[in-house]
C-alpha cells in the first residue's frame, strides 16, 4: 500500500486519493489552520465548509467533527455492552480522544488508559476538536503518550476487560497493531471473557485484510471473532468495520437491557444498530466461511 | 443544489465535487471512453482502474461495475420479499437495467416495465455495463423511453404491486419525483398492499430531503412509510437510503422464509441485511419523530 497522494491547494478542497483502491474522498475547505512534522507522521489541521475542523494524518482524513460519531460511537459501545462489566479499559492510540469520550460515558468502567504513541494528535484534538477531548480531565481517565504494542506487552496478565484499538492504517506506526503477537500481547494481558476490538478496514477494499487480522486473532487463542459494519464516510468508500475477538468465550450476544435503557445520549448507537452492525452481507459470509 | 463541479484530467482521476455536501468522491481512471449531450443529460463512461466502468451523468458518479451491486440489490429485493406476491413491477427511471435484473430474479413477477425518459442510458448501458442488461431480453420485461411521470398519471388504477424509482437526484430530469402529485399516481396505479420505493439520498446530508419525501407519501395516502439503509461508495458520503411506502397496509415485516430460501445469488442482500438496513441510528429516529 502505497502512501495517498494529496491535492490540497486546487479550488479548495483536500483530496484523499487511496491509492489501494483507486477511490478518493475530499472535503471543501476554508482554510489549513495548522501543520506540522511530527516523529511519528505529518498532521494538518483544516477548517472545512460542511465538516467542522478535520485533522489528516500523513495525507489520509482522519477526523472531522462532522462525522467521527460514527466511528467514536461504534468502537466503543458495542465491546462494551457485549462484556458483561468491563472495569479497565485499554485504548490503544485514539489520540483524538473520541472514544476515550465514548468508554466514560459507561458507569462500569473505573479505569480507562489511552495509550497514544504521537502526544501532538491529543494536543490538536485538545485545540480542534475540544468536545471529543471533554472526558479527559475523568479520574478515571489515564492519558499516556509511549508505544501500544510496548505497553500491551508489559501488561500484568488477566489485568484488562477491554482493548480497543483505535489505530490509523496498518502502514506507518500502526502495522505492528495488525499481527498474532500482537494479539498473543492482548490475548495474555485480557481477563477471562475479556474482548479486543480493532478497526479493521474497508470491507469492500480490504476484505483479505480483515481476513487475515480474523486469522491472527484465532491463531493467538482467541476463540470468538465477529466483524461490525457501519458507515464513516471519511475513510476510503465510506463503509467501515470494526473486529472483534473474545477470549474464553462467545460474542452471540450483548447486553441488550443494558443498551436500551443507557443513560447516556449517542446519535448513531442503540440496540437497533447493534444488532445491524452485526448482520453480514453474503460476500463476507462466503469470504469468513460462515 | 447547485450543479457539481468536475476535475476529469488532473493526475487522471474523475471526481464529483458535491456542492450540497462540500463532499467529493473520486475514481482513479485510465482513460474516457465515451461523452455526449443527450436531450436531457450530458453522459460519459470512463474505464477505471479499480472499479470498472464509470457512468458519469451531468457529472455525478452514477454507476460502477465494482460498487452497483449494493444499490441495485437494496431497491429491488426488499421491497419483492416484503410484498406478499409481486407479479406487476414498474420501474421508474434505472436505464442501466441493473434494477430491472435484480427484479426479474423473482420468479412471481410477471410483468416488469422500466420507464427510463433517456434511451441513450440504457443504450450506454448495454455496450459498457452488459451484465447489467442480461435480463433486457427476458419476455417479462418490457423497456420503454418515456417520461415516468406522465405515465405513472396514466396507469389503470390499481393495477401495479410495485413501483420502484431509480432515478438521479431530484434536480434537473427527476426533479418531478419527489412530490406528492407523484407520489398520488403511484398511490392510484398500485393495487392494495402496493408499494413505492424510491432512492432517497444520503441520511447525512440530505435528512432534510428524506423527511420532506416521508411526509409527501402520507400526503398520497400511503399508510406505512419505511427508510431503509445501505452503503454506495460512488454517492456522496457513501452511505445511501431508500425509502418504501405501502398502500392500506403496514411495513412491519417481510417474507423472511422466502428471502432465506431464494433460489438465486445476491452478493450484499439476505435477511441479516435486510433486518439491518430497516434499523435506524438515533439522529433518524429523533428526526422521524419514531
Amino acid at each position: 500500500m502505497s502512501a495517498p497522494q494529496q491535492n490540497a491547494t486546487a479550488q479548495n478542497w483536500f483530496t484523499e486519493q487511496h491509492a489501494r483502491s483507486g477511490s478518493s474522498f475530499g472535503l471543501r475547505i476554508k482554510e489549513r489552520l495548522h501543520a506540522e512534522q511530527t516523529p511519528y507522521q505529518s498532521i494538518e489541521i483544516y477548517d472545512t465548509t460542511d465538516w467542522g475542523k478535520l485533522m489528516v494524518i500523513d495525507g489520509c482524513t482522519m477526523v472531522s467533527t462532522r462525522d467521527n460519531f460514527l466511528y467514536h460511537e461504534m468502537m466503543s459501545h458495542p465491546v462494551l455492552f457485549t462484556h458483561a462489566r468491563a472495569k479497565r479499559v485499554v485504548i490503544i492510540g485514539g489520540g483524538d480522544c473520541g472514544t476515550l469520550r465514548e468508554v466514560l460515558r459507561h458507569e462500569e468502567v473505573e479505569h480507562a488508559v489511552q495509550v497514544e504513541i504521537d502526544e501532538r494528535v491529543t494536543r490538536l484534538a485538545e485545540q480542534y476538536f475540544p468536545e471529543l477531548c471533554e472526558s479527559n480531565a475523568d479520574p478515571r481517565a489515564e492519558l499516556l503518550f509511549i508505544d501500544g504494542i510496548k505497553y500491551m506487552a508489559e501488561q500484568e496478565p488477566e489485568s484488562i476487560d477491554v482493548v480497543i484499538v483505535d489505530s490509523t492504517d496498518p502502514v506507518g506506526p500502526a502495522e505492528g497493531l495488525f499481527n498474532a503477537d500482537f494479539y498473543a500481547s492482548c490475548h495474555r494481558a485480557l481477563r477471562p471473557s475479556g474482548i479486543l476490538v480493532q478497526q479493521s478496514e474497508s470491507p469492500l477494499v480490504h476484505l483479505d485484510l480483515i481476513k487475515s487480522m480474523r486469522t491472527a486473532m484465532r491463531v493467538a487463542d482467541f476463540q470468538a471473532v465477529k466483524t461490525l459494519l457501519f458507515p464513516q464516510p471519511l475513510y476510503p468508500t465510506g463503509w467501515w468495520s470494526c473486529t472483534m475477538a473474545r477470549k474464553g468465550a462467545d460474542l452471540s450476544g450483548f447486553r441488550e437491557r443494558g443498551a436500551a435503557t443507557k443513560q447516556f445520549a449517542t446519535r448513531y448507537y442503540n440496540v437497533d444498530m447493534h444488532k445491524a452492525a452485526l448482520a453480514l452481507p453474503e460476500f463476507m459470509r462466503e469470504a469468513f466461511g460462515e
